[in-house]
């Protein structure tokens, strides 16, 4: 037999990133065929109109004066205290749930949803999330034995299929007692979708139902990655309001990201925001949580913590980055538009699309189809059930005039 | 029965970190008694003699005349390429061990450390490291279910006590089949050990022998973070030469940090190094710390791998960067003689110091001498077995005459 040091558990197929591989063969075809004629829809972070990666002048002139010693320095386990307080204004914006909350930093949002899932799940259990779902959520669980287990997202109206959900959840939590779910939502990666304020209410009511049996234990975590680039900043956040009083049974765990919303992908820089009745509840959550750190990166980008607890705090600063901000969101929501408009007038088929950076196609054999189209230069990533169009990384022109030719590579295969 | 979120596994005691509450303790005393009076040796990083954290020019000039998208961009889950080929260059400096090697980026040694064990270890598994040993070493592994044994880290001598450390691995490698054992040399963190070359070759003379056993998996973790602060830069790497050409189922891992030789501890970069005498042990390597990446922290700081990418492909910025630590080095040597020279004059004993940021003190209830030493307004971190003294936070005047009180108070007790 031959040789393996790894443990069992850590064996994985060796591939690399497909999202990296094609954004690669994007970048080769615009150095053969020139800017204009490739479309590169692969890339998760805004882009301007000729390809280059948008960074925020606000935020980096803010890392660029801060003293080193607030760079070098290391940070508290859990986070700073004031990168804590400004997480919560940042993310909430005033519509702060009622009860007790604390803050946990982590590297991203993709930290936070390790941190939260490690610690409320058991090895062998399932996961709930939508069939459209960012990979990622499979990858953190399968690591460690954790599974993920799909409702169908959209129901035959395009809306929220709250049939699907209550009834894999109730699945799930008969059998197990527990269960975690995942709801990315608003500016859901892929698709683009928002659960409305109503069909919170809807998830809400169930689950306080559910957790009237007070031996369920039921963990809410909502990923609002996507949230600083929704249409509506003040509307968008309304709905944190709602895990207000919940049973203390539901523990609402928010996973908060600088990536898109400070463009900061690289810094690495999220948090876990715990939200409970009870007060021991939430204790439990940081203290659990501050384990994971220690034991896994031991703390976060001190620099990064920085930037934002600066600009929370000065508020001519901070306007001026939520100017800077709001114009890019202008760009991307224009995006949008002439995607969808494009969509419709090709009559390409596309997933209900409500805010964010992407917007999905479903089809059969996503990856065939995606290999078509990059004979037409244009270059998407393909999922399971279809494809995820980048309209944060492609110009309004190119939005525009996609949809067509993707209609037509569809129709020919 | 109260009620309880998080899963079995994730409930730990709730308290805060002890070093972080003594070194905040030391700053109120420098408040209120002025800072010549306090003695703060807590800090695991390099002050000046102002107690002001040093952070050197090169790298933050460096790091602020990046262009934002360097900083701002997704790096590769597993390390851009130019971060990972700069890795090898500053850590072995040209001693570069024969065989098969692959980089993959990490959050600080913590992160290369997380990403080692999880991989290399089962649950259930006991992880072997010295008697003295740095306590996140015993984090990372209880969190996902491992435990930790020990050997002595000296004989009678004062030398590391190789019987000790041989009498463990076998017990361990004879029940489990696998071992992982973490050496942390040179500059030991928190006994200021470093292991000879001499002491090298009894260490892998046994891990042959007993690799003979084909079924024996063997991974050495050589945990490197206090590296660039030995005396000598040069010999202090000739010991990786040894790691070539290692039967195959002996895996060697090196965890390197920026942390203390960038003064980058709040950027939380590092990396794994595997080094095997097989290509597929290391293709393993690879990709099985690259799902760990991508399902704890999908990918690391991108600024601060771009800091030494630029800083190693630019012969001047380097020459500057070195003389700008060989400068800092000297004064940490200057320190640590002054304490072992301070520690000989007063009959204070201390455990055998070679390299590295700390010293140790064996004795008695660490916690209650701690205390007691505050009343003498200097602050130590109690361990186990003893006290760390941070000869890299404290003024050579400070180091010269801490041991003297340090003795008084012993002997009182």
């Amino acid at each position: 037999m031959k040789l393996s040091m790894v443990a069992n558990h850590a064996r994985w197929p060796r591939e690399n990133d497909i999202i990296f591989n094609l954004s690669e063969r994007a970048q080769s075809a615009e150095k053969k065929f020139g800017k204009d004629e490739v479309i590169n829809a692969t890339i998760g972070a805004l882009m301007d109109d000729d390809g280059k990666l948008i960074t925020m002048k606000t935020v980096y002139d803010e890392l660029k004066s801060l003293p080193n010693a607030e760079i070098s320095a290391y940070a508290s386990i859990a986070g700073q205290d004031d990168y804590k307080e400004a997480v919560k204004k940042v993310c909430f914006q005033g519509n702060d749930p009622e009860g007790y909350m604390r803050v946990v930093a982590s590297p991203g949002g993709s930290g936070a949803i390790k941190l939260a899932m490690w610690n409320y799940t058991n090895p062998g259990d399932v996961i709930l999330t939508s069939d459209w779902y960012w990979s990622p959520y499979g990858t953190i669980g399968e690591e460690a034995g954790r599974s993920v287990a799909n409702y169908r997202l959209f129901n035959e109206q395009g809306k929220f299929n709250i049939e699907s959900f209550k009834e894999k959840f109730k699945d799930i939590i008969d059998k197990q007692g527990n269960i975690f779910t995942i709801i990315n939502s608003p500016g859901h990666n892929p698709t683009g979708y928002s659960v409305s304020d109503s069909e919170w209410d809807e998830i809400l009511d169930f689950a306080k139902d559910v957790a009237k049996d007070e031996s369920k234990k039921i963990v809410l975590f909502i990923d609002v990655a996507y949230i600083d680039f929704v249409k509506n900043d003040v509307e968008s956040r309304k709905f944190f309001k709602k895990f207000g009083n919940l049973p203390a049974n539901i523990l609402t765990i928010v996973g908060f990201s600088m990536s898109k919303g400070f463009t900061a992908y690289g810094m690495r820089m999220g948090a876990a925001i715990g939200i409970s009745s009870s007060e021991d509840i939430i204790e439990e959550f940081y203290f659990s949580l501050m384990h994971s750190c220690r034991a896994n990166w031991s703390n976060c980008n001190r620099g990064a913590m920085a930037i934002l607890s600066s600009l929370v705090s000065d508020k001519e600063k901070y306007d001026e980055y939520k100017n800077e901000k709001d114009k890019y969101k202008d760009m991307l929501v224009k995006r949008a538009e002439a995607f969808v408009e494009g969509a419709k007038d090709a009559n390409l088929e596309i997933l209900p699309y409500r805010d964010g950076f992407f917007v999905s196609i479903p089809c059969e054999n996503p990856r065939q189809v995606c290999e078509e189209l990059t004979k037409e230069n244009i270059y998407l990533v393909p999922l399971k059930m279809g494809l995820r169009f980048a309209v944060c990384a492609v110009s309004e022109e190119k939005c525009s005039k996609a949809p067509k030719i993707i209609k037509e590579v569809l129709d020919r295969i």
